[in-house]
């Protein structure tokens, strides 16, 4: 019997790819905010964007319907994840990561630079790579830029990151200094494998890093664009610094990144976050706190944070936000969701993760919207009254 | 602002409501299998029907669209849960489970006894009711026959259970006899509690008793056609019996119940029992089986079950069940599958539980229609011919 399954892949092959391109549709006049469409072989992606993150091959606790009907235009995968558990092999049987999870708009992967630095054992970076031991099993493994693209290719990732070192804050300008240099180089020779392996139309980003010093950041963005990337990712951000000191860093970088290539802020953050950003003229954004918040009821809302296991809210009709049009706000009162995580009941981490996404994805939608109309400004002003006095 | 959520609550609460009946469609002629129409105040049901179980107010991992995707024409909640968790006072804010879970389809209720038996905490039954200490937090309870038609008043069940004492596999006979008194004696009290208090079409079910003793189920039977039920249900089966204990007492038990009522055998159970129960002239069913095994990786299959887990999977592009066209049987591979089940991601549990209900629900679909072709022998003939040697 002829699987239903298996004729889909053919489809997904036989397609026309159209290749990776950047425009920029509109820059705020007073402020740096940009609206921009992204072309990839899957699709298109309307910029500012927030991309939910699958880090297993799967947005956790979410179908790829549920994130198309959250309007989701891109998702992650992580290579580090993904490469440990199920393989490179059985993806490669699937053709890509597209076909294995049944997702079929674009993927972005990173390279495994964070997680071998957050989650890995016995780390240890040398010229050639990261050698490290798996968190699961313990197995030991080198990751060297050749490796993370090839890794990617086989994953199909419409947006690959070049292979980076993240260090730890606080780190010294010394030790910032010679990292930002192991980045370079690992950059130049993902930059080089990618050419030679890399499937028609499909993108590599390069990492910008230099800790939380101004000329580091600077002088990596320069060495990235001197070996030129389809776009620029800033990575070693949001790890522990003060929010200051984040924005600070992204408002010296950016402005050293060529302004025809989109702009990624990698692991990046509280709405308010993602407002600021926005501000100072990035385009992508994905991090785990929409749904990891959203697995232990933290709900986000334009008046603020809610813990939906408050007390308050037992018989509460109420959505839990009236300004949301997410299925969940649709459907479901604040008393049922309460309900539903007092009782851990798998079906309250899907819908507090619709809720969350749904926030994160329609904020970056009017950000884009207020840009488009040279009135980011006023929508600045107005999202942090809003959601600073929770009136 | 007025909240779309409310809105709804309004329209549910106008519609017209059509009361309880049973009318049978066909028997088919060499075995008693049945099939049949219920109506009920949300809507008809046709049988035999197997009925997922919502515990809490949700069908473990599943939305309502998931279960109406799945042609799920009835789901049922538990008395005893939802008394305990989230109590009947939030419920009733809402006007019954109905609308505090948003399924809009027939709703059945079981009356608490057999969860009182199996999970409550030193429980003693008296004339009175039933005595016992909540399993969450221990807190005394006593739930009598007119609390339990209080309860599933206040849940809005189209269907309701009258209170029944179940006992252990195995008991005597003297004290199967003196828990059957028992049980008729509360099933009088539920009738006359429900009478009284009962929503308008609303239906209230019997539930014969009698352990494993013939002559008991036999009395049983009768004593509850005295007081006179909408439907009438068979308790106390698959508790540890064996298989063939437990279909001679469902096959004494069923002629002894009316022809134009229908008959619920609760609790009830593998793909083979429910196909030997229709055979014997069962309607409905439900059981956590296809939900709960979902969740520890057991898929059922026109070809017996099958493991998830098991690295035969590991690249395997094929679905589940070849027949099955459920929809986590047309996008998904065994490979994407095993690796969710394998990496523990909240995804497995819905995509298992989605088969696993499909394949229960459509199998007395199948029943169905083979009792209309009048040909159920063939039928079951085919099944266990399938089930049995996989081939």
């Amino acid at each position: 019997m002829l699987c239903p399954f298996q004729i889909k892949f053919e489809e997904v092959e036989e397609r026309y790819v159209e290749p990776f391109h950047f425009t920029l549709d509109a820059v705020c006049e007073k402020t740096g905010a940009r609206a921009g469409t992204l072309t990839t072989p899957h699709g298109i992606i309307k910029t500012p964007v927030f991309m939910p993150v699958g880090t297993l091959g799967t947005v956790k606790s979410l179908a790829p319907e549920d994130l198309a009907g959250l309007n989701a235009q891109i998702i992650l995968g992580n290579t580090y994840h993904l490469y440990l558990r199920p393989g490179c092999d059985v993806i490669d049987e699937f053709g890509g990561l597209h076909q294995f999870m049944n997702w079929d708009r674009p993927l972005l992967t990173d390279s495994g630079g964070f997680q071998i630095f957050s989650l890995a054992k016995l780390q240890k970076m040398t010229e050639e790579g990261a050698h490290f031991q798996s968190h699961i099993d313990g197995s030991r493994h080198l990751l060297t830029p050749e490796k993370a693209m090839e890794i990617q290719v086989c994953l199909g990732s419409d947006i690959a990151m070049a292979l980076d070192e993240c260090i730890p804050y606080p780190a010294s300008h010394e030790q910032a200094l010679e990292s930002l240099g192991l980045t370079t180089r690992w950059g130049k020779r993902s930059k080089e494998a990618w050419e030679q392996t890399k499937r028609p139309g499909h993108a590599l980003f390069g990492i910008v890093q230099g800790g939380m010093y101004g000329d580091l950041r600077k002088q990596s963005a320069e060495e990235l664009r001197e070996i030129g990337f389809d776009g620029y990712a800033l990575g070693g951000l949001s790890v522990g610094e003060p929010r200051d000191l984040m924005l600070e860093m992204a408002g010296i970088s950016l402005p050293y990144l060529p302004q025809d290539r989109p702009r990624y802020i990698m692991g990046v953050g509280k709405p308010q976050d993602l407002v600021d950003m926005v501000n100072l003229g990035a385009d992508m954004f994905d991090c785990v706190l929409p749904t990891r918040n959203a697995r232990n009821g933290q709900l986000f809302t334009s008046r603020g944070p809610l813990n939906i296991c408050n007390a308050q809210h037992r018989t509460s009709s109420l959505p839990v936000d009236e300004e949301c049009q997410c299925y969940t706000c649709r459907n479901y009162s604040r008393a049922y969701l309460r309900h539903l995580y007092m009782s851990r009941e798998l079906l309250s981490y899907r819908l507090n993760t619709i809720h969350n996404i749904a926030f994160f994805i329609s904020l970056m939608e009017k950000a884009r919207e207020a840009v488009l109309a040279n009135s980011y400004e006023a929508f600045y002003k107005d999202f942090f009254q809003k959601i600073e006095t929770g009136a």
